[in-house]
């Protein structure tokens, strides 16, 4: 069946989770916004989503990319789809009125990108990284290199790209080589290989903007010796500059996505931002690029509860407990399912919400007229960040593997669509950071590096949805727990500089955990302004028992585990 | 790296965990069977996996099947492979010798399936049914139609297949339309479409022997109305017997494996058993079958464990905690990554140890001399094979997508084994019965159904390791409560029919953990026959110690699971 848009529960997030138009009143940029506007923004994204980009996403996983001579070429209709998407206005969405963008706010990015990575996550890579170039150049890039390339970037006549990984450098970006060399007049010749390059070279726009983290001559070893440069893949002399595609990796999944191995070879490049400052630079758009790559997470979640769903309403097997004797029941009716549906369901539903808040508090940092609010805003959604792009995109893996199991044994064929869902969605576990690296981002730089104050601001928000119900009160229950393994967890690091290593996967897990309790907790209140009758209520009360009932006893396991990783953790003295 | 099989672990199992020469001696079939012989037998058997199967692994899952005119090619290699496993000797191998067989134990096919599936799941398809499809017609089909047939399955010559799935039947095989009428000579005419049919079509052998569910002309609806049929590709006046395989499925994995839609037109078949009784003589060959799936768990185990171990040798990435500043680590010494590798190690030679005792139990209920003993192997051997099944391929998914998070950014490319490891080992949870329904099969059939007789003789078992040490008290804690919850399931299934199908999941999986600690337990005993110094035994004990520390708090949130699924569970009112 075709994917379609889930409109109604995006619309119940902001309407009545955020209370969004209340919200955006107090952004002055966003002060004229309302949800009607949201509304038809919403449904043009679906609209551009279900009928452009969907439809290429079985074909475009089968054709792949391919490298012709140097070039390389998409999938079928993935350029023209781009046209489309350019010609509709969507690479300006959050992008600034004054630079040509439409300003609208991160959260109604955030639900365009889950739209796009639902449909069609491969084509969707091309555009993915450009919100955070958009930012990384505004913020860091001079006047005139702003001036040069943040326009094309902003209508969507330029792509960008991000080239960080080489070879020996993954996780570490401290070992990076490539190195760009003065030339004497503003420019630096960049050389070296860069891996795993998302769009390194592709046919939906003229040029293509590196940005590259690089060595200067004069560079200190470490990741404190990067700079970061500009280089375009045409010069404006109309010379091609000295970037190569060399290959093409053949992946699990994302295949119509080209990730490029590149070669610089003394290319012409720009520095952006302070020499050695590359990092900095890099961090600039980095909780934006990781909440894009937690929402991947929810889009194949969601994907795979839309297949699994229908799937369950058409196919009959076996006389369900319960009901009437005779013929097979559908088999949503069996219990082992419905108990694979709800989760896929309440999950989904529980990080759109989460997901979406975390974008709203970006939006709140960068435009609130509260400034209090907006450092505030800041930390939360520094804290979230790692939380979200980890746990959404394990739960996108693992919930995608569940909804297989709905399939059977057609599950595992080609020609039903979760089998690519499962394909695809692996990827978000490794980049933008693994989630290894994101747990000790969280543990030891958020939390454990502030000494709990952003953590204690998490839990203030948290607590105030332990107001009613027996949902609060294990809302309640789950911060004060918080509390207490904040506690345990600091001694412990204070005593051993090793266990917040062992201990931060599942510290990780654990945050994830209490924020989907606050998520439903949050929806039992928010749900009272629906209809006594309306199903979408019954529906997220349902959810909500769901959770509370049966998932939400992950939290104590979690807990165990930040206990047991007090124990030693043996080496391993040899391979197999 | 090249696969390599675990002869050491394999070794140690069967020398110390089983001590097998010693239970061999009371089984008068294998009583002249010594260590030295298996030992043999398992080096050959090595040496077979790692020089002639592991070589074709990727080969064969990049160039797949094809369908040639209606004749199925498999890839290049598998056809020469098949021939050199036949002059081997190995279908033979566990076969009685008066049928020409070698009389070997179970266990030491179980130690074979291993390797054939860890070095090529995909090849081992061909031949993995062969040992089920002999024990099923030994004990059900004519004398005659074992004369003709039995020999060259015992052989090789001949491969079978089972032919159960139809497009509209896969869980329920009450659903089944295919049917059988009888031709006046004692031949049935099978007609009717068939679907995803391991090998059932290839290139390994001329001759194949289809063993088919359909239904005679008299037949009652449901299960109990299917009979056993075989048909055989070829007939004996050399003419071409009426079955046509219509297309090969494009699938996640095994890509090497021939999955057909075969179509029966009239075809000739014999009957094996009684009319009406195709599921009686099926439930023969089930045991063995779900017990080699559940093999093909650990096979994925040992194969993500042996990579990612490897890799992570190589891999340098930052400076680990603990370790001498300066140049980057070898990534094994990441916390974050030993947690993986340990889990990987810990996990995969626990498996091993609990499948080769199930396969051990199968070869008592055979073979012992003690009548009674073979009732009590005969009751365990049921109950453990769904356990097994179902949580050995849990397992060998998720440790597999664990170990491609060691590799990174590599571990999405197709360069790295582990990727086809993944997509391999995600078929097990669904074939042979999908993981739901050995979930149902164990709780509502082996143990209610029984009355709770079976599951009291495996706590027997289990509390045989309690006596000593930390891992002994933590044992009887797990058997204590294992006591506990099944009390209170039974209570809970008479008040609420449809309670166990909610809790069937969680109760496998917590049975599942508690024989993991049982393994564990017994294992810190066994090594105490090993040299104090002995490396393998350092590595046993931190094994067991990872074990009870880190993983064991999985039972804690099974036995709340227990309890929480006796919330109500909602029905899902709508597809999304």
């Amino acid at each position: 069946m075709p994917w379609k848009a889930p409109l109604a529960d995006m619309q119940f997030v902001l309407q009545h989770w955020l209370r969004a138009e209340l919200a955006w009143q107090a952004m002055p940029p966003y002060a004229d916004i309302d949800l009607d506007l949201a509304t038809q923004v919403l449904e043009e994204a679906a609209r551009f989503s279900e009928q452009v980009l969907a439809p290429l996403n079985a074909p475009g996983d089968r054709q792949g990319c391919r490298l012709d001579d140097g070039d390389v070429r998409t999938p079928e209709g993935f350029a023209a789809a781009y046209r489309a998407y350019v010609e509709g206005g969507w690479p300006a969405l959050a992008c600034a009125p004054e630079l040509g963008g439409q300003g609208l706010p991160q959260v109604l990015d955030a639900a365009l990108q889950e739209m796009l990575f639902a449909s069609n996550h491969a084509w969707a890579m091309y555009t993915g990284i450009a919100h955070g170039a958009y930012l990384c150049l505004k913020t860091h890039a001079s006047d005139e290199l702003q001036a040069r390339y943040l326009p094309g970037i902003v209508s969507g006549e330029t792509l960008p790209t991000m080239c960080l990984t080489e070879p020996q450098a993954g996780s570490d970006l401290g070992l990076l080589r490539c190195r760009a060399e003065p030339m004497g007049d503003g420019r630096y010749a960049v050389t070296g290989n860069k891996l795993f390059i998302s769009g390194g070279d592709h046919d939906l726009t003229h040029d293509i903007v590196h940005l590259v983290l690089a060595r200067l001559t004069d560079a200190p070893a470490g990741s404190r010796g990067l700079s970061l440069l500009l280089v375009p893949k045409w010069l404006d002399d109309g010379q091609r500059n000295a970037v190569y595609c060399d290959g093409l990796e053949h992946k699990l999944g994302i295949r119509g996505s080209a990730t490029c191995a590149l070669r610089f070879e003394g290319a012409s490049g720009w520095l952006v931002g302070q020499a050695h400052g590359g990092l900095a630079a890099m961090f600039v758009m980095m909780n934006s690029a990781r909440l894009h790559v937690g929402l991947q997470g929810l889009a194949h979640a969601q994907a795979a509860w839309q297949y699994a769903s229908a799937y369950a309403w058409e196919r009959r097997q076996m006389n369900a407990p319960g009901q009437a004797k005779g013929a097979a029941d559908p088999i949503h009716l069996h219990p082992a399912m419905r108990r694979i549906l709800l989760e896929l369901r309440v999950r989904t539903e529980g990080m759109r919400a989460l997901g979406y808040w975390a974008a709203h508090w970006l939006d709140i940092a960068d435009a609130s007229a509260d400034l209090a609010q907006r450092a505030k805003a800041s930390k939360l959604a520094a804290l979230l960040t790692p939380i979200i792009k980890a746990v959404f995109t394990d739960l996108g893996f693992n919930l995608a593997s569940k909804a297989l199991q709905v399939f059977g044994g057609y599950g595992y064929t080609c020609e039903f669509a979760i089998e690519q869902t499962l394909r695809d969605s692996r990827i978000a576990m490794i980049y933008e950071g693994t989630n290894e690296v994101q747990a000790n981002d969280l543990l030891l730089r958020k939390v454990l590096g502030d000494g709990g104050e952003g953590f204690a601001l998490l839990l203030v928000e948290l607590r105030q949805e332990t107001g009613a119900g027996e949902e609060g009160d294990a809302l309640r229950r789950v911060c004060d727990t918080l509390e207490m393994v904040l506690a345990k967890v600091q001694l412990s690091a204070a005593n051993d500089p090793e266990y917040p290593y062992r201990a931060a996967g599942d510290f990780l897990q654990l945050c994830g955990t209490a924020l989907q309790a606050y998520a439903w907790a949050r929806t039992c209140r928010c749900i009272q302004a629906l209809p006594v009758d309306a199903p979408q209520r019954l529906e997220k009360q349902e959810s909500a028992r769901y959770f509370f009932d049966y998932l939400l006893p992950d939290f104590d396991r979690q807990v165990a585990a930040i206990d047991a990783a007090a124990a030693p953790l043996p080496f391993i003295h040899q391979p197999f």
